[in-house]
């Protein structure tokens, strides 16, 4: 099986030529003051196991608009993951979200909005309409970055942290794919965190993952170009300020990524792209001869033990 | 290649046990209610070409929100085709819609909210957002008759006839596909008009359309009920609203339908069940060894023959 | 999408005719005779977490072949589930195995042998060679019912349980897929569980799931009689000793099954097959739009809550 | 999705390394005086519309065999243009030739011959039978330049466009992926056109084609080679007789060209490799996400503009 | 796997009602006696090797044209097996049919006219055009039996036959998939065969065929109709001059048949079809599991076995 | 269809870059001297027919296991073919391997233990099991070189050519894709041989294969690290000591290669890898538009004339 990108020999060494616009901290800073204000926290006990206590969570998002989530701790945790869905899914049950909890931690889990009807159901919904956009959505109000559907999520999930911090003291973010590049959003945007976990995470190098992987969804981008003849510098402006890269190079938190050299959805080079622009301390875990699969259970193991060296449970 | 649906010999037989809810036209009265006022009407001429006269319409539909179509006009017309367009497209330009006025007719065609993005360009939003949905449109707000996508799609459609009206005093309808299921609902809502023809129609017995077809997209429906596991009471009940088999029994213009037999998209005994429940004078076009591209340029052909019959151009 | 087997409104009526031969029996207590003796049971603690308490069991199998699996049990548990796992994979992490550990009862995870490189690790060898087998597991030794792969794996489950109720008084077994076809033969051999779980069980009813299945395995054995024209009756007559309708007639345990209406590889009769023949109490989770995925993390929470009234934690 | 052939950013810069055999031209002065003589045209008005005059045209083409085409004139045009059809389609029906007849002009369609029945019925018979060929029209005679399928192409479409400047005194030539590979064909043969428009052109570089395409109908030829080993050479000499490459360079004719980035089925270098060589003045208009599709109704519209410059309606 | 077609119970019942036109012999008497006249016959050794003569055949079939083959002979041979080829397969080398030379028959290889690049090599031309067709044989001529594909390649077979029977005594006809067509129509034109053996065939109940079989090339004829729209029944009234069912009941030779009850390509019940047809004494061999491929092998143990009885090498 | 390994300019060129571990030929000498003993050899005639003898037959192979195959002989045979069979393939029926034969030479089929279930059947069983395996019989003891599954088939094959010169003085080894890499680990390991003829060899330069080839088998390995993250030393350790291009450097015979350069399963690069190690005279037959199916019949006729210069029938 050809590796899909660069060869594994130099891939490592890939840096993205991605370029932040000039006032995308401007931007961010912006959108963030405008979704500050109460949090509106709600954590309500659903179940108290024999082993777990489940609550679910609800919070005020983007726009002031509901997001809901999971918590499920274990007896005495004092450290918090906050973990981000992949493309599509939602929260869907809280004893799918079990690992951290084992581990001694609490766990965060933030519904996607909008998403969660792909492969695991949501809560969520997303209130805002859009432009044409393509089925999916990565291109729901891609002509204008205020429009933007991640500029939502990642609100969304800055004050999912916020919450976290609401309680517990130490706060770390996961995710995998979307998940991933969401935590990389967070590491950019959040001060204080303790770890960051992004594994094959998505929506980093915008241009090189559309023209380089061969599944969805980065090339939703690619097929709305197809009809959208022309509005290729339009969609790459608004994607400028959404790019892992540039979250990556503002982070302050350790990191643990992981990466699929045969990654055929987030290619291996935007993943190092992202990585090789991190401006904390970070290890990489690499998997030959994975797809987007990645490391899977072998990765939560190496997570297991990072993680006990930088957020004790 | 297989019939992928009843056989030919006895599809023609097919009668749908879609019941209506006995509500039906009390949810459409009370929507179409709460659209009336102000259609905001925009006609804007943007080329006079040597043959034809095109202009850009924007009109006030569903919540108010402003829906964009072309209208092309051949010199001295005095009646109009309104074109609705398959999922997924937009009304893209012009150009594409010269065969009702290269027979003496104007054709307005109406942009579908939110699409034109898949195949055609469009420039319509829907600036409503949604619960958890499946990618693309047949879930956005599925569980609530209030909240479904097509209840604003139909709307608009009534309101482009509406528009349609004030423009020239004979209105007929058609459309492929999704262009097909939005006539059939135009025709169950609006009186008047002087012909319907609805090609290969989609939304058409929604349980049968789900459970026969092998292609997208009445398949969006039955992956969102794989994840949300429960929920098909609230589905097919929002969708018995929506259905083109209770639009057609309210019909009262002639109608010309196509279906392709080997449809694998709109199966034809949807098509059957949606024909033999038309409450008006009727013709069926029939193409046994087509799938969804149906009759393709010889049905446009019948239809110019046959409206020329029923609304002289 | 088109039901893959019997219409919804008729499948649950289906009984297989599947035929147990007259020494089925003898077939195997005579199996179960030469595999008894010392299980050589080692419990060996990996890891004492924070939550649960994690060992490594290794026991002896068919043959007195080793055979590996994980112990994983949460404070104070007095009850144990007996876990199997689907085709091709291993027991992996221990990790991967949390649920019931969290609903408060130990969880033993068997591996099976041979297997455990399909999608997930495995760590058990299967020292026993075959005849010319098709890729994969289902016709190794097909030929005689001494030499089926299923005889030595079937053992090995019984002598799994054999082990867990060495280690707590109340054993319940659970699986999906092979794994839920593993646990119906339990059901069958093993008195005295307290609850049986299959999900989507697979080898049941073998000649309609290699006639009706779309999807791998069930059609291993469809290839392999491609190959070896003639073949036919020989292979499943010694099919006959290892059909989970033949176990599920001899089970005196109370059941909860999943099915999913639109399996593709373990069909929905083969499922009700088994379950119209299971001889004791019984209840049917049944999951409409869903292919082999069943009910996911639904029908776990359904377990759950079943579970709680036969086998309390 | 990757560019499935050079990058965006050197594919312009594509310069063809075939070569034209020494007697081309010879070759070709000889076919088109074997083929001159009475054109033997007919144009029978078919329909009188209330637009457009629609008339049946047959004339002689290669070998005197009758070609077939329709011609469709706005009031007063004077000038025409003459359309090729792509790979396996007919002439279909006059009402889908449209957009021309808008713009002012007339168009006269050339139905290809023996094709016809892929995707739009034709009306043209090849009579000329072939050696063992592979399905499809590639191989037809592709062992000897005499017998080649498209030296009867390429000389009815230098007699159509002899009919044509019989009927306007303007005469452009255009078409879409077979019918830009005609139209490039003619440019090189035919002196005193308006203009020519070849929309990803077919029929360029052939080797190139061959090892470069991952989508029919440039991979019949090396389907051809797999059955027929060690007839590389004789195929890809007959060849070089009808390589766009090589009529390109003999082109007088202002030439608007078009192509997709990801065209998978004409990839963008053999496109440029025939722009690149092209004699007279020349655009290229390029769309970076687009497979074989090219441009669309964009292109249509930037045609239009063109023309308008060239050779005005 | 499903069966495809009838289940495996009643698929050996299934009689055809294709119903012959009624100038069906006289049709096929006039079309031989226009091809009678000298053969041109010529047999030329092209190696002498070890253990077989091979000579190249050449002789006149159908309007005079060449038609070329093989014979190769082991010493004393004194009958001979007329091996037919399957579809777009050419007479490639004669080593490759070394099966009825090992038994001490002779074997002469027919070529199939114009084919013989699909997969295995061919030398003989097909010197008639056709009126417009999809790419393969099947629709080239179809809309007039006089210029259908097959009136020339069945014609070919009979002469064929008539070549063999100059140089052996005794003459038997084989062949599989198309080859097996070929066969039947032989079997059914000329007398004094002493056996025959369609393997798989296919060519027979063209109706069931094309709605039935779910892989080429039967679905070529479907395709050409989804593209000639209304041409149906002048198609099926050409078919219905070439069918297998209508020449097997007018047989006079023992035959035996094969079938493969999975075939997608000549589905079982058109093999049936044919089979109930047959007037003479017929045997039928049956591979449950199989789908066009059949025995196989098994098949020409079983041939050589039955050929024993009735052609005794 | 562009090449899917290095163009065919430079693929001639290509030099594997595998080094043998320092113990290869010690793990073979060790191996075979394990294997020596009583070869066990029967030859039993299963058929006298009119002109060949065709004989069952059997042998020891590795840890004294029996090996089955065919022996076709003309009349006054003085030399043998020794044929490895393809992967998953078995020796099937005595009149499929007829072309030697049918040159004067006998040939001695070695059927390939555990296979012969995948197309074509065999009947010599692998008695050994293995570690837990990827689906199929390239990672069956991949973790130590001394289980490896190919140990026991390349053993096999040295004990098939000591039996073959027990028949006839004069043995030449031949077979295509897995029986091409036999041969060449036979061409390495067993001196004396007249010829060696590898038709598409697989199991050449493990390393490129796995990561050039695009269609199994090579790719089986790499699934097997996609599950066994972490095991790729190991696995490449254990192939090292099983790589055709090692035992290419340690051929003595003359051989004649063939390579197909579109080749997707056995990539032209690892055959070339082989081909410029082979230490003796050499011939290479390419094949420039062919994938795994190469040469086909044009190879055999080579080989009947090449080797008729170096073992004469």
């Amino acid at each position: 099986m050809p590796f899909p990108d660069l060869s594994p020999d130099v891939v490592a060494e890939y840096r993205s030529d991605a370029r932040a616009p000039e006032d995308f901290d401007a931007f961010w800073s912006g959108t963030l003051a405008g979704a500050r204000g109460d949090l509106g926290l709600t954590v309500t006990p659903v179940e108290d196991g024999p082993v777990f206590q489940v609550s679910d969570v609800s919070y005020r998002g983007f726009g002031g608009h509901e997001v809901k989530g999971w918590l499920i701790a274990p007896p005495g945790a004092s450290s918090v993951v906050v973990k981000f869905i992949g493309y599509n899914g939602g929260r869907s049950f809280a004893h799918e979200h079990l690992f951290w909890p084992s581990t001694g931690r609490a766990v965060l889990v933030m519904d996607t909005r909008g998403q969660g009807s792909g492969w695991a159901p949501g809560a969520t919904p997303d209130p805002v309409g859009s432009d044409p956009a393509h089925a999916g959505f990565m291109t729901r109000g891609i002509l204008r970055r205020e429009d933007y559907f991640y500029r939502r999520v990642f609100t969304d999930a800055v004050r999912a942290v916020e919450a976290a911090f609401t309680l517990y003291p130490r706060v770390a973010v996961a995710g995998g794919s979307q998940g991933g590049g969401i935590s990389l959003a967070v590491a950019g945007l959040v001060p204080g965190l303790s770890a960051v976990m992004p594994d094959v995470p998505y929506l980093c190098d915008f241009w090189r993952g559309v023209t380089v992987a061969t599944r969805d969804p980065y090339l939703e981008i690619a097929r709305y170009l197809a009809v959208h003849r022309g509005a290729e510098e339009a969609v790459f402006r608004t994607l400028s300020y959404f790019d892992g890269v540039h979250f990556a190079a503002r982070a302050t938190a350790p990191a643990l990524f992981s990466v699929g050299i045969m990654d055929t959805i987030c290619p291996p080079s935007t993943v190092y792209g992202a990585y090789n622009a991190y401006a904390a301390p970070k290890q990489m875990a690499r998997y030959t001869f994975n797809d987007h699969e990645g490391g899977g259970p072998f990765q939560e193991m190496r997570q297991k033990d990072w993680l006990a060296g930088v957020m004790p449970a």
